[in-house]
């Protein structure tokens, strides 16, 4: 992993990445869920650790469940630092897939953040244990209510996006993306860029501009842009 | 009704009812759409007062069936005092089932709180009655927008969940769960003892033990809680 | 327009609003999606200046196309001071209509709010633009990535509603409603006399009066009601 | 119960008797979900007998409750001969309400037809029964699987519209809707008049009339169609 | 209109043209919602004529608004011979747009077809007009119950597809699917590759042979593919 | 795998199996949205063998991914005689995982049937191919459109419920089931008798016996079911 990429992509948004990646005709990069359980905390980044569940089967799913070889108590041992986890728990909103016990182990673990499609439970609890967490909300009832654990580390889909062990994820306020591994240092270079155009921009509107012309902008705005750009170094 | 046991709920999460009533084979028992519409108050619990609403027809849903015998006004000078009120809404987001008028009414007859699995109407008004709310969401548009009100006190529907006159309703900042009314003991005696366990988890969770053999306890990991829990008293 | 109107009904709540529809026979009125990203603000009024979207597609949607005669810029610089410019996004949750740059061009023209079924992108920069903004909530990617903008000043649909230019928006914390052009003078009129009703109503609950009688009223509430508007001026 | 205005609409389709409906501001009457199990049958016609469902929760929704007094066993054995039974299954579409063996018996007890926004079970068995049947498709779990039976005749709602005993439901190859009791009369005398006037508009059409001017008539239209409409008697 | 390729694509399945149009990085083409009203009947292809609804609200959705200049009446008079007329419906499926009457009319003015992500009302009219229909299914009610019509020839969404006047729509049994006009020649010239490829893998697949290496093909493949190709000619 | 359970399944309908798995307290078995694609045909049975998509992503899911090591025609090449592929689509109906080629093959490698939460695509294709298939509908896009092919033979979810390898599926007009492994024979046993009860109770029906004290059985129907199931041996 490129840690020059991380520190420059930690000041670009989510909203800007996925504006990178459209150049290369990904528009499936932003997972539709997740959202910040406390919103306006800072920007987050790390490699994908997945965790992967099945709808719940009554004979499968069950508190005893929980100690066997493939759980998710298992699979929170096996994360390395610094991961984000991402659950895919199929957007299903009626069964909390980790409370604070669990959360508070992956934060013992430093387990960077928890993004799923899904949601968590017992809120003050999950808050409680410090863990920064992106879901979908917050319902009172375990994993085993209405989700089978299956396993770690394997291609999942989490928000209607794919993701791979090994793809960066980002969180911020606008929710997740997922940048494929290969794509790392072109968005990291872009979308820095790219924030410096829009950091221009916003001046010029403040200043009074028109829209058209400016963004995209026409010859005038790429000169105006080069020179302030110049100037910046 | 057992106060006792109520005493008892008020300090275990809804989180944890929901595993007790897991053991005796219960996974619908928590209501897919009430929140808290001011997180982070206490948890209430009381008997549950069921409101139900079938979908308006013109003829029937109008400003004038307000005034009728069988009405929400009527049903509200029915309800006894230390209720929940829990009204089947069918999840319709788009009629706000009772506004600030109604919610005040409700406060002064010291109804415990309002459920819904559908929305109120006229946020800073409802908010002004003081009355706890749990529901989906607000909308402008009064009940008869979009629902007729047809009785109370017979079985609901809310949230996905089966509800009948006096089955207990347990509210925090997760969401709403019912216990069925035979249940009642057996969740609040369970309840307690697992709400110690998992403190006991937690704490050693915080000393860096890892969850594999802890949650659910290995022999060792019981023996050292029973120690734990003897000295607790 | 009517300033007068508008002077009246900012101080309407859009709940109320609704309630005069509906004596018109006007069920349809309210947006189900839009919410305000600040709750708490004032309530804001203005007449629709209407934005539409279809789906994208990949010939058609892309950042090039930001520069088009037909374009969210173009359609910006056109929308007149004072206006509450409402977007037809077909409530599609996973492509932010604005970012920060176009907020804070609107805000710089005096548009007066923004209203979406769809959502925006770049909260934190949304919310630096100073602009009111009432929509379904937040998305990284951009509008291209899931819509292709079409025209301005359209028939157009948002939240199951239909929204004509020239009609009268109104927007608090309970969402965004619309007047048919032709009904303002009426809704504004009759609102305020309910206004003033529900505020006697709100007194009398506060007394302990029972709701049975009271609202609606029967003869005794109309008398004791038009002594206290009476009195009131 | 008017068997005149019953004979009147078997010839009067339902788009018809919802646009009779509209003339006196009803919208909500056509239920959304109930199809055909067999297309292309006779249009059906009878009063509503209702039966109601709520969610299931696994201590109330066992095979055990099949045997109970309130029970969709005992309310078929009070369902009179010629009602229609209109099933208000919350829209449930993965546990059927009835099989072929209750099917089968309702058809014994000379009842018309069955109408429900669920679904049934065991496709190949209530199609021998010879039941007429609207639903929202075929699920192989018994109803307890997802419902709890609590009650009949009971205002309920179904497919998004309320129906109260003594309504009058009509199904044909487009669904079924509900005729409000008090409004049989004129809805089977306008709809007949109105069949009469499509079934001449259809006739110019053949002869390549154009649209406008035709449907709805302008006052040439309406002199032709007089002319016609006298010599048809 | 180039009639060579319209003759070409009415060989080529609608399945294919996707795929060519994914070569092309379109993969939003296919519109879901409208299937064949009967099954079965043969590819059709034309150029869109788009017609456009917005929301129903209860002062403009009314019988009389279809004497109106903006009505569905003056679009179908509108329409030239051998188009396929295209309705945004938003996918609304509780009011048919169109019944016997208006798809009669359209037969009569030799329209293709008619296709739309929402429903018809009248099956067994509509049937008896002739006019091939691709539809979401069927509701009783009228247009004005659900849908405002606001007008024809602009560019609508349909089934999640932007539909531009000018691209062309072909419909068969998996559906209804658009093509950009400029991308028409291209993908009629390599749909009918495609299909000459999938019949030779056909062939080899009945004679036994394996997947991968065929489809797509490894150089032996190609190779003996091309033999094939060459022989026919 | 028990054949003789098999040949007994064969004539247990699904719903009599979901009833027979519901006595072991397994209620989630049934697969929402697998139909047969012709209906009418035979009851069929088999071991799972599973396939896994995630959601599409432009640089993953494209024609050339086709050809990789983990492809879906590398999948059918791995499935044994006998076994009913069933695919975890996500319930994704905008694109068709398997084409006309596919399920000759599969038909070929003498695969039983195919089953699905997700749709196929070239509907002529796939009814000619001969392969018994059980989905949710058609659309003409190849499975690249939507979805990316990750694996086999792993725990997959589909229409709702969880399914393992080696657990055993069948297929009938009400759509598919799952029998957990360890209770195929239970299963078995306990459904053909089922169904000598219920082809008993059938038999009462027609003769005019009521519903009460018959299905469920009271002690009298116990008695003379027992002696009409000993003349039956």
């Amino acid at each position: 992993m490129s840690s020059a990429a991380f520190d420059v992509l930690r000041k670009v948004t989510t909203a800007t990445i996925t504006t990178m990646l459209l150049k290369k005709g990904i528009r499936r990069c932003w997972m539709n869920g997740p959202k910040p359980l406390v919103p306006g905390g800072e920007r987050l980044i790390g490699p994908a650790f997945t965790l992967r569940f099945v709808p719940a089967r009554e004979d499968l799913a069950t508190p005893e469940s929980w100690g066997k070889p493939i759980s998710t108590r298992a699979a929170i041992e096996s994360m390395p630092e610094n991961v984000i986890a991402v659950a895919d728990a199929m957007g299903i909103q009626t069964a909390g897939i980790f409370g604070d016990i669990l959360c508070a182990r992956m934060k013992k673990r430093h387990v960077t953040a928890l993004v799923t499609d899904g949601v968590l439970r017992d809120r003050s609890g999950v808050l409680a244990s410090g863990l920064p967490v992106w879901c979908a909300g917050m319902a009172a009832p375990a994993s085993v209510n209405g989700l089978t654990f299956v396993g770690w580390n394997e291609p999942i889909g989490c928000g209607g996006v794919a993701i791979f062990p090994g793809d960066i994820v980002v969180v911020d306020d606008d929710g997740a993306v997922v940048i494929p591994h290969d794509l790392l240092d072109f968005v990291a270079h872009e979308g820095a860029e790219h924030e410096l155009y829009e950091s221009w921009v916003f001046t010029e509107v403040e200043k009074g501009a028109k829209l058209p012309g400016l963004y995209p902008p026409n010859d005038d705005a790429k000169v105006r842009y080069a020179e302030w750009r110049r100037q910046l170094g």
